[in-house]
C-alpha cells in the first residue's frame, strides 16, 4: 500500500526536538480499519500524533472483506480494528504486524491463535461498549413489546392501528448470557416494576440472584417459557446458530427476540422461515452475518433491524476508541498493556 | 337509534331470580364508545351482562365524530366513552343521559360544565393507564436517541447506515409535567444510571427531589437546555399550543421531544415546519389533534409517529376497561362512587 492518506510525520516537528526525531527512527504504521473513527472527539487521533504514530484511516469507509483487508497491511506495524476478519491470510500479508487493538469486545473476528503463533499482540475494549448495549438493548425490547416500530411504518404509510402490547413488568424476560452487557440490561430494567427474569449463563454469577431476583435456569426452559429472549453472548463455536428452527419452534408464537451481541447466533434464515410463517410477534436484530447486511429479513416489518449500532452511543463509542488507542500507544512505548486479551480466550479457541 | 347490536338481558337470567326482575324494572342501556373494548378479557362486558346492563359497542369500530356519536344517543343512559367529543350538543341528544364513565385520564373531551348543568356524573380511571404509558414514553425515548426508527426504516430499504446516538444518562431529560406518568416515566429511568433531569410542574411535588435529584426549572429553561423533552400535561385551555414555532425555535437543534399526553399541545403543523428545515433530531408522537392521523408529519422519516397506543397494554387497558364498567355499575346500583372526577377540574374549566 502506497502512503496515499496516510497522515505522516509533520516537517515542523521534524524540527521541533530531538525526542521526535528518536521517535522517527522507530516510527510506526497503524492501519484503524472500524469506521467512523475519531468523528466525534478527534482525541484517539490526537493520541496519535502527539506520539507520531502515523495513521490510516480506513479509507473504504466501510467494514473491510478479508481481500480489502490483506491489501492494506503490508506496511502496517499496529491495526486499530474493528469486526473485519483478521484471518491467518490477512496476517500473512501483514510481516511488520506486532499488534490488534480492538475498538470493541467481540473477538470472533479474530484467528488469536494464529496471532499468537506469529507473536502478535491482542488487546481489546471489553467494558466500555456495555451502557450504550444496554441501552439499545432496553429500547428494542420497548419497540417489539409495544410494536412501537410496527405502528411507526403504518403511520407513515397513512395507516392507523391501534396495537396492544405487554409491560416489561407483565411478561417474562430471557437473558441467554448475564455477562458484562447482560448484567446492564438488568439494571436498566428495574424501574420497570417487579421482574420476572430467566437467566442462562455458562458460569452464573450467583450473586445476582440477590440483586435482580432472577432464576437460573437451562436456555432450553428460556426458549419455552420467556416472553422476551435477548442474547449478550460472544460469536464461539458454541454459540453459531445457536437458535435455529428447532429453537425457534419451541418458542412462544408471541414471544419476541433480541438480538445484539452478534450476527450467526441467530440464524437468520431460520428466523426468516419461522416469521414468514407467523410465528413470533417480532424480533429485533442489531448484527448479522455479513454486515452491512441487505438480507430477507428486511421484507418482514415486525422484524426490527438496526445496523449493528450498539455501541454507538457518542461516549461509548469515544470510550472505547481511546482506549484502544491508548493501548496501541502503549505498545508502542514499551508500556504495560490494560487490555490484553485474557488467556482463557486463547484457551478456547484451541479446545475447537 | 334502533336496537340492532345491542346486548339484550336474556330471557333465562329473567327467569332466574327475583333480584333480576327488580333490575330489570330499572333497566338501564350503556353505549361503549371506545374501541377495541373487551377484547382482550370480557370481564367488563361479563360485569354488565350480570347486572343487566344493555349495551352497545361502538358499531364503527373507530374513533366517533360529534355528529356520529349524537346520532347514536337517544336512548343511552350512560357513556363508557374514550376520547370522542361529549360536547353539550351531544348531551343535548341524550335526554336519558345521567353517566359518563371514561375509560382513561384525559377529560379534554368532555365538556364537564355542561355534564354538570345536566346532573350528568362524569368519572375517570387516572391511575390505571400510567404504567403502559410509562413504559411506551421510554421506548420511544430510546428510540429518538438512538435512531432505532430511521435505522430500521433504511434497513427495511436496503440501507445501512450506522448512527452515533447517545445514552439516557449522558442527556438532559425534560419533563413539563410530572404528575401520575411523569412519575412512573422517572421511575423507569433510574436503572439507566446517573440522570440529569429538568422538571416543570404547576404543583411541583418537593418529595420527589430526594428519589430522583431533579432540579424543578421553568418550562422556558427546559426548552433551551434539555436534549430531551417529554411532556405529562393534560389538555386544557392552558396547554393548547403550548408548543409552537416559538418554543420550537428555543430548542436544541438535536434536542428530540416526545408527546405521549394529548394531541394538540404540540403544535402538529409547526412541528412540521421545524423539522421540515432540520431541526430537532427527533420527534415522538402518539397523539394527535385528529385521530386517526394522517397528516403531514408522516413524510418525516427522523418523525416517529404511534397509533395512540399510550394505555394500550393488555393489563393496563384491561383494568381501564374493569374500572369504568365498575363504576358505571355502582352508579346505576347506587353505590358510592369510586373515579369521580374532582371538583378541581370543574373549578379549571370556569376559569376558562
Amino acid at each position: 500500500m502506497e502512503g496515499q492518506g496516510w497522515v505522516p510525520l509533520h516537517s515542523e516537528q521534524l524540527k521541533q526536538s530531538e525526542i521526535t526525531l528518536t521517535t522517527i527512527v522507530m516510527s510506526k504504521n497503524i492501519l484503524i480499519t472500524t469506521v467512523p473513527f475519531g468523528e466525534n472527539d478527534r482525541k484517539p487521533l490526537e493520541l496519535l500524533e502527539s506520539a507520531n504514530i502515523s495513521y490510516l484511516v480506513n479509507p473504504l469507509g466501510k467494514k473491510l472483506t478479508e481481500g480489502e483487508l490483506s491489501e492494506m497491511v503490508s506496511d502496517v506495524d499496529a491495526i486499530i480494528a474493528g469486526t473485519e476478519p483478521i484471518t491467518e491470510f490477512v496476517m500473512s500479508k501483514a510481516p511488520r504486524l506486532k499488534m490488534i487493538s480492538r475498538v470493541g469486545i467481540g473477538l470472533d473476528s479474530v484467528d488469536l491463535l494464529a496471532a499468537q503463533k506469529r507473536g502478535i499482540m491482542v488487546s481489546y475494549t471489553p467494558e466500555a461498549p456495555a451502557p450504550a448495549v444496554a441501552d439499545l438493548t432496553v429500547g428494542l425490547m420497548l419497540s417489539l413489546l409495544r410494536r412501537i416500530h410496527v405502528s411507526n411504518n403504518q403511520m407513515h404509510q397513512g395507516t392507523w392501528q391501534r396495537y396492544f402490547g405487554r409491560r416489561i413488568s407483565e411478561v417474562t424476560i430471557g437473558m441467554i448470557g448475564v455477562g458484562r452487557i447482560g448484567k446492564q440490561v438488568l439494571d436498566r430494567l428495574q424501574g420497570f416494576g417487579k421482574l420476572n427474569i430467566l437467566a442462562n449463563d455458562i458460569s452464573p454469577d450467583l450473586e445476582l440472584d440477590q440483586k435482580f431476583q432472577l432464576k437460573w435456569v437451562t436456555k432450553e426452559e428460556i426458549y419455552r417459557e420467556a416472553d422476551v429472549i435477548s442474547f449478550h453472548l460472544p460469536l464461539t463455536h458454541k454459540t453459531r446458530n445457536l437458535i435455529g428452527s428447532r429453537e425457534l419452534e419451541t418458542m412462544k408464537s408471541d414471544a419476541v427476540l433480541i438480538n445484539t451481541s452478534r450476527g450467526g447466533i441467530v440464524n437468520e434464515d431460520d428466523l426468516y422461515v419461522a416469521m414468514s410463517k407467523g410465528h413470533l410477534l417480532g424480533a429485533a436484530l442489531d448484527v448479522f452475518v455479513n454486515e452491512p447486511y441487505a438480507g430477507k429479513l428486511g421484507e418482514i416489518e415486525r422484524c426490527l433491524l438496526t445496523s449493528h449500532m450498539g455501541s454507538m452511543s457518542v461516549d461509548c463509542r469515544t470510550q472505547m476508541e481511546i482506549e484502544a488507542t491508548e493501548e496501541a500507544v502503549r505498545f508502542f512505548q514499551n508500556r504495560p498493556l490494560l487490555g490484553e486479551v485474557p488467556a482463557e480466550e486463547y484457551q478456547m479457541r484451541k479446545h475447537l
